[in-house]
């Protein structure tokens, strides 16, 4: 089964996010808007309760995370990929470190670059076009997460929630 | 904000439950296959930590819920939706019950009818014809569902989970 853990932000950024992501992200239906912790990796269903008592275990050392989207950023030329940048801090480097070296499963496929994805596939007139666009837009949201999901995928392509791990450390 | 309070069945029951979905549920892409304990309420955000921890406190007096998706049934004439039947057992029935009175927040919209839709805004003959055949078709899943979410609503009707509750009762 194929597994991912990702983090929500606010309500208010995820319908912003959806306002580009239903006309350029063919991924739009599988999940709502979110930035990933570790990318999607498979595990055997016999695994999870391990997997999820470590992520458990980390959220208990982790403060909220302090996030701020602040501009509209493309992977290109690695993709045709449009999305909110977050700014990199220590602690969400530290977060994704921490769970990627626990779990010890499935290997990160890129340098951790916090983002949320807002439009992808796109042909490469349409990348310059639209990030074009977009990026005159921008975007500056400063949002507090306090949770982060361990999810799993369908046949689809969609993904469903397995269990909610609070961000609840001192420091 | 919206809010609603679900379960989602195996992954197994999900894909199958989608096969009929992605063909006829024109809700197919808001939330993934899953059974309602509590329809859909508004309730401020800042309600929501308290109504977070009477639905944790609530997920430690019951044990995980054992299903059983027994057949294709439809709500016509109310509506035009078919659905998975879940068999009635009185562990749903009293948890959809102190959810329901412990929150004391919006009303049951209907008597419960433990239910997983796969198909709905149907027109009366495309209902006759669907039900007919997937009636014939049937279904004869088991499965024990040991947690439940809360999520709420985003400005295009998909959900996102705010928190997932494990059913950890003793009895």
């Amino acid at each position: 089964m194929k597994y991912g853990i990702i983090a929500f932000p606010s309500k208010k950024i995820q319908d912003l996010a959806n306002t580009y992501r239903k006309r350029y992200d063919p991924h739009y239906s599988l999940v709502t808007p979110h930035f990933t912790l570790k990318d999607a990796f498979d595990a055997d269903a016999s695994q999870i309760d391990d997997i999820s008592n470590k992520l458990q275990e980390i959220s208990t050392q982790f403060t909220p995370l302090q996030i701020h989207a602040s501009r509209i950023s493309s992977f290109y030329p690695t993709t045709n990929t449009l999305f909110f940048r977050i700014e990199p801090t220590s602690q969400l480097e530290t977060l994704h470190k921490t769970i990627q070296e626990t779990l010890n499963i499935g290997a990160s496929k890129h340098v951790f670059v916090p983002h949320i994805t807002i439009a992808q596939k796109l042909t490469a007139s349409e990348h310059d076009d639209i990030f074009g666009q977009l990026r005159m837009i921008g975007v500056d949201e400063h949002d507090i997460v306090d949770r982060f999901h361990l999810l799993y995928q369908l046949e689809d392509g969609s993904w469903t929630t397995y269990e909610t791990y609070k961000l609840t450390g001192a420091e």
